[in-house]
């Protein structure tokens, strides 16, 4: 998907949201613990009760890597369920050396289906460029995680004035353009998200930490959006596990909305001519 | 594995080789491409040509990753062959926050048999400790790597002073003790092995690069050897791809002696007491 679509998609649903699938077996309602495909069930009925309130959906791939060979049994047949007009995420934090970064290039966009792959920074620009040969594929890089531990590296100041994120935004951003490549800031740095801003005005963000880690839709909307909208807000926990019971996809769906509306309103607000 | 073990199994063998099984399913062997157990084949009889002569194998999921739910399987299949008394690294590269690096262990450590597994630093403490909870099981955490790309942020200097990947090694290992972890240091690094040593002197040290990437082990073993031993180098390609012919396993043996004869020498040499 290219970034003139993604940008259509969100106009006319008038929604940023990507709801993460990081479904996690000991969470789902009871009934379907029980059940041999019930992870599967429950996803299929999440994105049926989503897929018209979002643009995006994303796998967090440890969620289904845990339960070994059946997860990812899982996870191939969960991406055959989302609808082709969504933007499909693996949240992977991948990165390795180019001979390697090749070999999950051809695992994410070639033998599963995925449009876009998370990858950690820390080994420089051969460990990324080899996920930009794919037109109308995406990296996107993290840069501010939502965590606690995000202080200990990425805040780092630099002898050059940056702090390490900032370092790490400015160099990338020249490897990829804003139609190959996003950044992951954390819903809970939207203090910083004017700094972001300044150094890639035009780039996607993929925002993870509103809901369960607390961040704020409002803040990261005022502070975040572009004039292509440029945000495409992650919720996991609060959209998968919104009731424990036989009706989790019906709350998953009203939670969802909730969201929704409130990206509408944003949108109004906040969306830059 | 706890570093007695580790140790010990080095000094009986007159080696510190780790063989990297990437295995490429279109390197191998023409006559086993065309089977469709071929990789197992090859891994099998790689893992039999050198188990004498290693205590350790690595296995980098990418490699198994590209190829799907088949890969996967390959994978677990491949563990099985690995004798029990081998160091098995998953060089897998993760790092995600803390609920996601719960679910990362549980599939390296409990529904696959690793005993180690490489984690890159960049979202810092939270990312890493849910690992650090398996009793002997081990963090391998990349601090310098072997690739250009490692110029683009390990190197940059802090305003406190230290290189990042310095700052990494020390603030890293205050998480977890030299039981629990390992560092990644690339052997195209080894003029740079003194002042890892200074920082961290009784940590083991992952060292890829040697073979293929051009790194040698004589420099890797002056500089970078302690009383433990505190070495693991690294050899794939090499090793792997030794020969194209019917007689790979043989050429593989070939050549993990010549590495272990040069390892026996070096700790004759470089073995402090």
């Amino acid at each position: 998907m290219n970034i003139t679509s993604l940008y259509t998609q969100i106009i006319q649903r008038q929604s940023y949201l990507c709801v993460g699938l990081d479904t996690d077996p000991t969470l789902i309602p009871d009934y379907l613990q029980n059940q041999p495909d019930g992870v599967l069930t429950f996803n299929k009925a999440i994105i049926e009760a989503t897929q018209d309130l979002c643009v995006s959906y994303k796998i967090n791939t440890a969620f289904y890597e845990a339960q070994g060979l059946k997860g990812w049994e899982i996870m191939e047949k969960t991406l055959s369920f989302i609808p082709k007009d969504k933007l499909v995420i693996a949240d992977a934090k991948r990165g390795d050396i180019g001979n390697t970064a090749k070999k999950y290039a051809q695992s994410f966009f070639e033998t599963l289906s995925f449009d876009a792959l998370t990858v950690a920074p820390y080994m420089g620009e051969d460990s990324v460029k080899p996920f930009l040969e794919y037109p109308d594929k995406w990296v996107i890089l993290l840069a501010l995680t939502s965590n606690m531990g995000s202080q200990d590296f990425q805040m780092l100041r630099l002898k050059n004035g940056n702090l390490l994120y900032e370092e790490v935004l400015k160099k990338s951003s020249k490897w990829g353009n804003a139609s190959q490549m996003m950044f992951v800031v954390g819903a809970t740095q939207a203090a910083l998200l004017p700094r972001i801003r300044n150094i890639v005005p035009d780039y996607f963000l993929l925002v993870p930490g509103v809901g369960a880690q607390g961040g704020s839709l409002e803040e990261v909307s005022k502070y975040g959006m572009n004039s292509q909208v440029g945000l495409l807000v992650n919720t996991s926990r609060s959209i998968l596990y919104a009731s424990s019971g036989e009706d989790f996809a019906e709350a998953a769906h009203k939670e969802a909305f909730t969201i929704q509306q409130e990206m509408k309103v944003c949108l109004e607000k906040y969306l830059k001519d």
